[in-house]
């Protein structure tokens, strides 16, 4: 952590601060340049809360230091998560997800194609959909039991019996069933249908729920928030690593900017960038990430060319009587004339 | 709704788009213009899920159709909320807040000061904060006993041993308290202490936390989401209203921009627009809306000649070393300070 | 356009629309729903100006009916730019960029390589750089003579030295030549040494500039402005092509967003969106788009499996020692390497 | 400047940053903590280009040490920015204006009233316009005779003839007259028929512009660009001042946020940032910030309480037959009903 002074702070203020880094037993090492001065802090990463305040570079001191007399502002050099750099873990992680056809891994060689409804609206959409989705390549059947809907109004999916849907469509055609958990007292029960289990968006940085599947033993997979930093996402992470679940996946799914056209922006950029500085998989998701049936195969495609580790596509037998994201929904059809594409991209480099 | 079809839509897509309106019982007016047509949908809106799909104007149609060969763009019309809006609910809301000093009534003709710290870190902290809330004319003392943290490695509050410091300042001062829930399984307990539910900006749809204030009886402050649309902000409340509970306050507390020099980008315009498509009072947040103490006065004053019926002002004995937010939080001496100007600008907007 | 009247918008109210309507001779067509009542207009998209304010739907007619009382909104219905749409012109544009080594063809078959340094800065580091882009595939040098400088104490390029610099690297390497231009009064000494004079982000709503460069025969490279929205983004080149320069590649180099680790974010679902709703080819600038080296090899391979035309890359032979955007620029040998993965790619996805 | 290496980056990675800092005569100091060392760089903020690679901490500087291997990122310590900076100028800017009716003092202690309509539309229009902003108090007129307009098809000012009608209103009314110049080659132009030269947001950036308004003897309003920084508007400012004309006043006119329903977004967190960091005065136009005429009062007010030093407001005789912009201009009555409050507000917060 660096603190940088004003120009013409005085002799007063800069003691106080160094005596507030000593108080929390940080050790301040002055720079007076020409035009100001800058105090380093070293220290070790310390635990937080009551205790943490009198010990460690804790993420409050920063704020608290910040708002000083004749403080300008406090750079932070160290990363602040852990578990989930490429600094503390240098190897990739691959996850084992289980499916009745075995066992799939994501983050290998492999580019893992997830597919499937955004939402079950019944047995005969949903197995159609699975069906299709295993013939096109995937390994993975996603499919909506509890949905956010941004109205009251709107359709908040099948509950139980949308999991057990899943279920039955995970048995009649092996594949892994991914699906998301909204709130901490469901973990146990969408735990016990699916094999990933999903936390949106909207709940990227809902505590509660991160802490609770954290404690779970299935693999997660972790939306990006509408507007989350990739440092609030790693951070998101950081909080179900820390709570003993290594099997953290990220998923890209566009973010919000000021672009009107289409429904959120992909982030490419964040492809490699993510497995730079984390040695997580990077799943993306083309269609919430335009929601533009029209755009998802370019979309999809890109992502397996920046390195993404797999991919979550809508598909659906009759898009136009979709309850949800109809617009953002493959046809069948048009998800089978995707797959070659995929694969071909994902050989050209490098991988399958 | 309006379907509007894609310049060259032929014959067959346009009779596919209104033969899907009629399957759900929709009512479709065709306007052929000389470059493209226009296809007005008039009916009732309707219930949604399963059996919504089959009639009236749910907020899946426009999904559907906006995804079917030959349309270019669904417009809407509606409004899609209705309990928040002042089409439905003319008058403004004044919710009556319980203290042990009388009611406190938020959305009238007095501008209404909350003010207290961050988080209830101790008694004399939160005493002394108290206290000086009170002198300086806040009816109502915040505090968060449960904290969201961007890091699993921050502070996350004093939990049951913070609300019970809350009663015990509300007790002494008089004031009201308004404290922030941030799970559903506590929202019982956390309004055994509070006579004001927050729902912090990262709940703002962690919609099982809406459903289940909304069916407490407690006044609710409903933050605005980081990068939530007022149309999103509205429909939160509406979520809350349509459990029964109608005593809901919109905080603006910042949105993330892409100005990096300060935390969040408070949205003045927000204020008399939100104000005028709803009834619901208005509340500035101006702490977390800046981040920097040095502008939290100005903005406090902008707020109020913008039109806000209360503030939310975060107030430390000692900043520097505050828990949490310290670089926001004016000394009680500042806060002091800037009450008679918030009381000077009430009067030249007629206000109190 | 449609006119939207607010619930309960009196009788009154709507004749007074009407008649506004009327009497800049546009058609209104009225639809009195349950809720509200929605005014179609129809009529031809005229003229502007003090006549077009007459006569036709001008962009200026629903800025003045969305502040009439009782009107809730109005939609625009029809595309605002015509020259620049694929309705008006379904073939996609193919632009000839001359070259000493033979036509080079812009919006075909092949992706188009641009690479060369940021910024000219001398012989030795110019022809370096064209020898090396050349051996790597590429058709066009780019470099920069004029450079914007967000500080007026930053380096603004060595002027016309430097386009002499270039016309030299053309002659000796045979390729083309991509340089921008700043302002109106030099296009023409640009156009002199260039065969794509490229507008920056930065005076992408230059309007003045537009129109000069439309007026030259020479093809230009539109780059789009750091918050330009995609329909801002083809109106600009509406502005050139409307001067009858129908020569206009669109470069996505990467939007303003929240997120801080990339100078900007690549926008790449506007690769095939603007390929659906234009003829102009579309070119992606991966260093400009991620600021960041490590990661334009990613996001180069990403743009080409989304669509782009071309693509516009930052290298040096030292570029730790640039002058200017050392940070986003590949060492030559990075861009050798990055080459064959660049025509692996397009060649998976049928190009070359 | 604080270069940050990697963790783990090698002691040859490290010499050859420290190298490279020395070559351009800077002075490394070297923190090797635990975890990373961090490179200190004290030296003299030097000219740039050619020249200034070699000597001093020049803006490129950074840039390319963020690219060299083994660093993790440079953080820069000094303002970008010295003549706008309130470190180089701490008392504050106050410009005098000419008008018929004598000197008009901005950034003192009267908040300054510019009213007048968008854009000049007829003798008419303008003198009607003129003489209600000068009853209401205005001591400017505003009116634009070069449009940006974002479509080519859309109304671009009556220019010369435009220039005239504000020297006639000017004598007329007595008042300052503010407009627009859009290129360099009309700043002589503009300069002999305006008191205040306008530059406008999408020409923040745009640098032979921003050189010759600086050798202009004429003040300068510069507005904030859509998606500029606050950083990059003061070092736009930096570039006229460093030309020779200290008198530049900073307009806010709105950001470009994810918020749909108001045109623009007002920050107004920057009024109180911007001057605290600069000595120029600030104007607030709730106009362009916020697209709405309902909205403008309410905005106009917080703006006042935040510590503008002036308001830019449209105003019509007819706005619904307005060329331009109706929907955000206040008919003549509103602007009067305003006014009051406009000057309780001031009052309250100690100015006139």
């Amino acid at each position: 952590m660096i603190v940088v002074m004003q120009r013409g702070a005085s002799e007063r203020e800069i003691e106080i601060v160094v005596a507030a880094l000593r108080q929390r037993n940080l050790t301040p090492h002055l720079s007076a340049g020409v035009e100001r001065t800058v105090i380093g802090v070293l220290g070790p990463v310390g635990p937080t809360g009551v205790a943490g305040a009198l010990g460690g570079i804790t993420p409050e001191v920063g704020e608290a230091l910040a708002g000083m007399e004749g403080v300008e502002q406090v750079l932070e050099v160290s990363k602040p998560y852990k578990l989930a750099s490429r600094d503390f873990h240098p190897e990739p992680t691959v996850i084992r997800v289980e499916s009745p056809a075995g066992e799939v891994l994501i983050g290998g060689r492999e580019v893992v194609m997830m597919a499937g409804p955004c939402t079950v609206e019944s047995e005969e959409q949903l197995l159609e959909a699975a069906r299709a989705a295993r013939s096109g390549g995937a390994k993975v059947l996603r499919g909506g039991a509890y949905k956010p809907s941004t109205s009251p109004y709107g359709f908040r999916g099948l509950g139980v019996a949308g999991l057990e849907l899943l279920t039955q469509a995970r048995t009649e055609t092996g594949l892994a069933v991914v699906t998301e958990v909204m709130t901490p007292a469901e973990v146990e029960l969408v735990a016990s249908h699916a094999d990933i289990l999903q936390v949106g968006a909207r709940n990227m940085q809902n505590y509660y729920l991160l802490d609770e599947v954290g404690r779970s033993h299935k693999p997660v997979m972790l939306k990006r928030g509408l507007s989350a930093t990739i440092e609030e996402w790693l951070l998101a992470a950081e909080y179900i690593l820390s709570q003993g679940n290594p099997n953290v996946m990220l998923c890209e799914r566009g973010i919000r900017t000021f672009e009107r056209m289409t429904r959120n922006t992909v982030d490419i950029n964040a492809v490699p960038l993510v497995k730079q500085l984390s040695h997580l998989p990077v799943i993306v998701d083309p269609s919430q990430g335009t929601g533009k049936r029209s755009l998802v195969a370019s979309v999809t495609l890109a992502a397996v060319a920046a390195g993404a580790d797999g991919l979550l596509v809508e598909i659906h037998p009759h898009p136009d009587a979709a309850l949800k994201d109809g617009a953002q929904s493959l046809h069948l059809g048009q998800y089978a004339e995707l797959m070659p594409g995929v694969r071909a991209v994902a050989q050209a480099i490098g991988r399958v």
